[in-house]
């Protein structure tokens, strides 16, 4: 299951990633460097992360650019009989159907609440390992999936990597209720005022509000600066009635792995 | 505006509710107690609240047996003349229509965010002027409003009174997506394993999971012990995934108005 792409170390750590700056480790001199595009990067990632797998696992399933390369790693092990008796437990309807269309065995929190592993992408991802998640519209199933897991591996292009959550100038999600969401943008936006945080409800491309697969929906907020404590921020987010759930992930990754254009980096909790 | 039973005094506090055995006052001496009904009690409660409504304010509008009460106050005295000038604020779609039939000018959040009163019944209120709500299943849209309220004015029969939350034996509402809604169920009896906590979906008369005006199902909690601390109670249940809101208003109510068999009193925080 080696990945399949030779001009690549792999660096594997177990530290934070406080270290940054060293994550990407170098193509050895003797060979130039290969340009890859992010897609191909996404999927370097994805398919280290399926090395993780065992037969026998359960195993959650990401939504997303990169976990689609994973599912589809998971699905090509499958048949291959390099992997056996897994049981996946999809993340949205997209994956359940991109599962299904691989024929991988599914099944449910309902079924099993404890999961051996999951594998995920991050819209951005921290120093101490905390994510962004969401941007794809996923983040309440993803949530209640990779809470459950024994391990969470997170990949990544190295794109992803951020100073402080927010700090990609991207989107922080929040799922809310339908019900007065202009109301909800607002409360959301005075929470976080000095930071500078603007909200806008996310639509669709014909202009209509997004609706998640909870009939929800969602809200982006765009922050000037740091948003300070992230479990306060967390805590007084969920403390608005209306809010559903939030794409901030913390402390449930046990495992980033990162993919540059010099390299691959596993880095542990 | 004086309420329509003469027997009664009305006993007005400036303090919290832990000296509640003191609560009812007698009738006189000179003329026997009334027997009244439940429901005769909450309507006392409801019509001293209204007492607080003065024209021109924007108004929250409970929802429920008690609260009904209230809203029909309400319009009585805007059609008699003696308000003017207010708008509600619905906190669930059986009040809108009760006010729209009534013929009281109607509003939302996303207009009015703050609102000068808001005006409803609970299923508990405990000594510190905490309740739980939401046995009726609107439990998310009465905090929305509830929570923009300048003043919170709470009005009750005397049976709902209680030395601790969940000590009335009765559910504590908790409102969640239908997204594998039993594992939801099992985290949240999880959280509370040492209160003895059993909690069950709601269903309807034909046996089908109760779906809230926000499309989502009910877990009702019941408790066979104090569940000690309620503000890390009430955080640790909105930071499960699957969690929208719960039942527990903590620290909203500014004002509770307690109808009981030997009179009514008014107490304030």
């Amino acid at each position: 299951m080696a990945i399949a792409y030779p001009h690549f170390f792999v660096s594997e750590k177990s530290k934070n990633l406080k270290q940054q700056p060293s994550l990407m480790v170098s193509s050895t001199p003797s060979s130039p460097p290969v340009i890859l595009s992010q897609d191909e990067l996404k999927k370097i990632a994805a398919y280290k992360a399926v090395e993780f797998v065992e037969s026998g696992m359960v195993v959650g399933l990401g939504t997303g650019s990169t976990a689609k390369h994973a599912v589809a790693r998971i699905g090509e092990l499958l048949k291959l009989g390099k992997l056996k008796n897994i049981v996946g437990i999809p993340t949205s309807t997209i994956t359940h159907e991109q599962a299904v269309s691989l024929g991988i065995p599914l099944s449910d929190l309902n079924t099993h609440s404890i999961l051996d592993l999951a594998i995920d992408g991050a819209d951005e991802v921290d120093r101490e390992m905390n994510l962004v998640k969401g941007r794809g519209g996923s983040l309440l199933r993803e949530k209640m999936v990779e809470a459950a897991c024994k391990k969470f591996i997170v990949i990544v292009d190295e794109s992803k990597l951020v100073s402080h959550l927010g700090g990609s100038g991207l989107a922080m999600p929040v799922e809310i209720v339908p019900f007065c969401w202009e109301f909800t943008l607002k409360r959301l936006e005075m929470l976080f005022i000095e930071a500078g945080c603007v909200g806008k409800l996310r639509r669709t491309v014909g202009g209509e509000p997004y609706v998640t697969d909870n009939g929800n929906y969602i809200i982006d907020l765009y922050f000037k600066s740091d948003m300070g404590d992230l479990k306060a921020a967390s805590d007084a987010i969920l403390r608005l009635a209306g809010v559903v759930e939030h794409g901030m992930f913390l402390d449930m990754a046990t495992t980033v792995i990162v993919a540059g254009k010099l390299g691959v980096s596993v880095t542990n909790k």
